[in-house]
């Protein structure tokens, strides 16, 4: 049964990202996304109070399995740079690979849905990264700047140069995108 | 007749990104965006052919002023750190100023009517900028990289620190602009 539940779930989680990546959020109705999930609307209902917390819920989903992806091969004990530079290669990869999902989540960012979300959990899978960039800032490796300053300079640029929307003509190269790591590492560098 | 033409259209252009930042792309009918913009439907089928037209001329309009006031007192013949700084001041100012238009702007840049957009004549705007950019790697001043990987270490931090959806606690004083400019500029410095 369990299995069958989260079959069921992801199935729901799918076709939300679909619908809402081809015709918007509004449009996007549990009906619709019933039908094109092969689920019923009251099957919906089970696992989600109303459409509202769908979307919310879909976007938490994303972000949970970003920062799982982010976080593979994570190694404290290595050297800053290499703990950083996996997180990297990790994020590329895994937008490279669910870049239906990406674009969801960033479209929903800028929603006024986004109000609805508990950012404070969100960032709560994201705390084994900031702990790093924290134990860099003491040991005088990294910049002594603001959390969300650092991120502008390391999980951002990866997010935009890995968006096809955002970044139309750059190849992402495995040179390309080593490269840009020189420049995030180089910006947060004491 | 010119005058009370553009008051029109800038009255639309307004109302079309506040009914689409309240209630989203597709809920926002040509009908709804008149009412606001206290306008007939007809007045505003003289400007634009129709809602997708309307949404992409907002986000062209708002890409445009926005290049505009990023160019604010530009001086090529100043140091690059220094011409790159006052870019980057009046990217705070702009987004602090019109944050509204900008959060159109993104969710936009995320949603399918972006592949409506002649993204080759909205980039002829900041074409000074790219200008200045190459003008900085033929001098070795700035690292030889693809120009839209310096972009996102320095226009995307900009937009990314300055938008309250993204950035929740970053506090936007002086102290952490001109903090901020030190990261994109060491990201980019040869």
């Amino acid at each position: 049964m369990r299995i069958k539940d989260e079959l069921k779930q992801d199935a729901i989680i799918q076709a939300t990202v679909k619908l809402v990546n081809e015709i918007g959020f509004v449009s996007s109705s549990v009906a619709k996304i019933a039908r094109e999930a092969n689920v019923s609307p009251a099957t919906i209902y089970i696992y989600y109070k109303n459409k509202e917390d769908l979307l919310v819920s879909t976007y938490v989903d994303i972000k949970q399995k970003l920062s799982e992806a982010l976080l593979k091969n994570f190694d404290e004990s290595k050297p800053f740079r290499d703990i950083l530079k996996t997180v990297w290669l990790n994020g590329f990869e895994y937008v490279a690979k669910n870049i239906k999902h990406y674009q969801y989540a960033e479209q929903f960012s800028n929603s006024p849905y986004s109000d609805l979300v508990d950012h404070v959990k969100v960032e709560k899978h994201f705390e084994p990264m900031l702990k790093v960039l924290q134990k860099g800032i003491d040991q005088k490796v990294i910049k002594n700047v603001p959390h969300e300053m650092l991120a502008a300079f390391i999980f951002y640029p990866m997010m935009i140069l890995s968006n096809p929307k955002l970044c139309k003509t750059l190849e992402l190269s495995n040179e390309n995108i080593e490269q840009a790591f020189t420049l995030a590492w180089d910006a947060i560098k004491f």
